[in-house]
């Protein structure tokens, strides 16, 4: 946090405008913890009080709140400018180029330009990694393995054989890529493993959370394709197919042969039962369960077990804590039935 | 995928019968993806239109689908059968004897014949390691754990001291067994840990899932019976104990002390109570919470949270989106009642 | 377990009072499993039968059990007692002091008196690391960040840079401390990434369970107060703060920005929605989610999904499955209305 920019620099840089003066700012914080020489953004019309109040030099925002003692920096996409603010002041640090004396790469891997692998690290036969690619400490990369240039992996993360990472993907640690599916045979001696012989592809540009597993397929291939965003310990069974710039909250499980579709977001602890398909642009609340194919013709939003349109589902959520009471309701009715002779 | 095989050959050595020409094959593949000269499976009713439009050579099924242009093999289990079939063409391959330079073994640890140790493994003093059995990198073998003949240990797996894993089991990568039980004692400053003494012991031939967790006991041990199979993410707390042939989906979480019998399966995102009991062959539908003891008796398949006999649970969540208009209709009723004067 | 102690020495050391022959023992065991010779204890009112058939040489419990065999060490709190006893009896083993020379150390990091590294562990510059800190194998520690002393660090645990960790914590294998939170800015090329730029700190006598994940701040940090602990395999958001002395459960996740209050206690598979309060104190039934802020001024207990005060949540649990019936009973009711020509 040493970097010093003026207000009128970072607007050229974020095509963002200035409004008020132009002060020299030395970081970025949230806007009610912002000291002076800060800056910091507003997104949530909620929040826009906070801005009268923040102690930051700037604020960026879509536009001015009138009365706020700041600057503002103007700017459509108030988050994402903030995002390239941040990333002004606190530039990805990389390790310097080179493989570590402490790791074992095979003979037969080929290694891009300017790869970074830290100790501990194990690169087997055949694996290709790109250019820029950065490995820390105590990763595992199995035989034939692939990760696209600029890819980023976290320590000790694992991709078992054959798995395939695209360009600039971000791995976190601990996560595992290409674990056998689940499945198995009944048999009289019991269960007997189908061979999970298939792969793992992860397309560019995806990012996947701290202990997230991602099994490989039974035959042909799991895939995540560009741009979509995986949170903390999800789980993606065998033969799953997410698309692209699709967002999945940490903990949510995706049962093998599931068809996910692009820009789709599912909360937290979301689960889909095996071989559905959950269409374009679908959302899905923390803590559905998905039990057949939705899409978005017959609602946008989704939640509950099972899950049903949001609307109807937040208004029988409410509805729930009065249930007692709708039965003591119904038999009052009936005991004034019974008295008034009817039957 | 170098094999080619004649279809009679793989009969005779799957135990089926070839109905159709005796042609070459080189892989296997699913029945709506396999080209030409590629073996699959039809073992659902559901899907038998798609042997109609295969282009498999041939099809694994229990009967001949008629007017379909491709050989069968006929097996009584096509999908246990497909299973064989998939390892002829994949056999598993298995990294050479010895012991990595880069590995860490304890000289009082006890090697079996052939076995294979990666490198940045480390085997503690004590501990026990089968013939043949695969320790891959980055794993860690505590003190006194014993590992039966055959085992496969992925990449970073952890087995805490004193951990008893069978013969032929698989344990996936970041999978941690032996981990303390959560137990506390309140006391004046604050939780006092209570310290967990016990082990794990797993059976032969149990598969368990990448990352999932399986706590030591307090005292005595926590115990997975043979050829049970725990998917990803899953959790086993302290001193539970699990029966045999049971199958566990992932993310599922089995509080301390529960006793789960044999052939139990349970879907994922499951989770258990303490101190309860799930009887033999039960089956739990997926996201279900059980907070007391079920068995078959009642029923034998069980959802909802709580959860209730499956059947039931079906028509309750059917009826969930109808309840806003159960309000309605009760109000109306009660409308009616006091319009017509008896109250 | 070679250790031999007399009751009376016993007693002196937990404060219990002995109440029987002073006969020596040599373990302790669960209440049903007790071998002659053994200590066992007794917290739970519902099984005091036990204590009658158990062969154990003596019971730790509250008060003694009339016509049982056995001696009594008597203690308010037994369990807490029995914690003390079992650590008499296995007291915790640790590794010598020393680095491993297969560790990798940087010459910047600051390594206190006594601490133990192990084989393949990772300290990055600036590290630093308190007096009698274990670091079991595998583990990563990265730049800047510190460990207090007498932490133990179970294997393969990674700590990104910057993260700081109190005093006597516990952190079992496979945890990710650090990773980055899940913030991504829509654009017209797709999600952008939010640098996380914040820290996690972690307080005294803290206990991290396995393979749980606790992410970073975007700015500013994310907090587990002192005494806290946290079962395997949960989730905490970015600036998520945990007050101290609250027990969580296995598989639960906190949302991002979440406040939890101290002494909260969170059962199992919990999840709380992003940015809202848990008051201290209150107490969250298993599986429930919770959306909303609540606190103990409504009710100390809540479950369900959204939660609701536990009372009405039992009820309202209870007659679910029969609610099939309530619509049939409501059926009725307009039938009869409608016979009686009422509309």
């Amino acid at each position: 946090m040493e970097n010093r920019l003026r207000l009128s620099e970072i607007a050229s840089m974020i095509g963002a405008v200035l409004d008020g003066d132009d002060a020299e700012v030395n970081g970025v914080a949230a806007i009610e913890e912002a000291l002076p020489g800060q800056v910091t953004f507003l997104s949530n019309p909620k929040y826009t009080a906070h801005a009268r109040d923040t102690k930051a030099a700037a604020v960026i925002a879509k536009d001015p709140v009138p009365d706020a003692g700041c600057a503002f920096l103007l700017s459509p996409n108030p988050y994402l400018a903030f995002a390239r603010v941040v990333e002004l002041f606190h530039p990805r640090e990389r390790p310097e180029p080179g493989v570590s004396p402490m790791a074992s790469v095979h003979a037969d891997a080929a290694l891009g330009k300017d790869v970074s692998i830290g100790p501990f690290v194990v690169v087997e036969k055949g694996a290709i990694v790109g250019d820029r690619v950065i490995i820390m400490a105590g990763s595992y990369v199995g035989k034939e393995v692939s990760v696209g240039e600029d890819s980023l992996i976290y320590p000790r993360v694992t991709l078992y054989h054959g798995v395939r990472v695209g360009k600039r993907a971000i791995l976190h640690s601990g996560c595992v890529i290409g674990s056998d599916g689940f499945g198995f045979a009944p048999s009289e001696k019991g269960f007997m493993k189908i061979p999970q012989v298939g792969i793992v592809e992860i397309g560019d540009d995806v990012e996947i959370g701290a202990n997230t597993t991602i099994d490989r397929a039974t035959l042909g291939m799991t895939r995540i394709d560009r741009g979509t965003k995986l949170d903390n310990l999800i789980q993606v069974g065998h033969n799953v197919a997410i698309g692209s710039d699709t967002v999945i909250a940490s903990q949510t499980g995706i049962s093998g042969s599931c068809k996910v579709g692009s820009r789709v977001m599912l909360g937290g602890q979301v689960g889909l039962a095996g071989h559905i398909e959950v269409g374009d642009g679908v959302m899905l609340g923390a803590k559905s369960g998905v039990g057949s194919s939705i899409s978005t013709k017959e609602s946008q939003v989704w939640s509950g077990i099972p899950a049903i349109p949001h609307k109807t589902w937040l208004r029988v959520a409410m509805l729930m804590s009065s249930l007692p009471e709708l039965f003591r309701r119904v038999k009052r009715l009936e005991a004034a039935k019974s008295a008034s002779g009817e039957e």
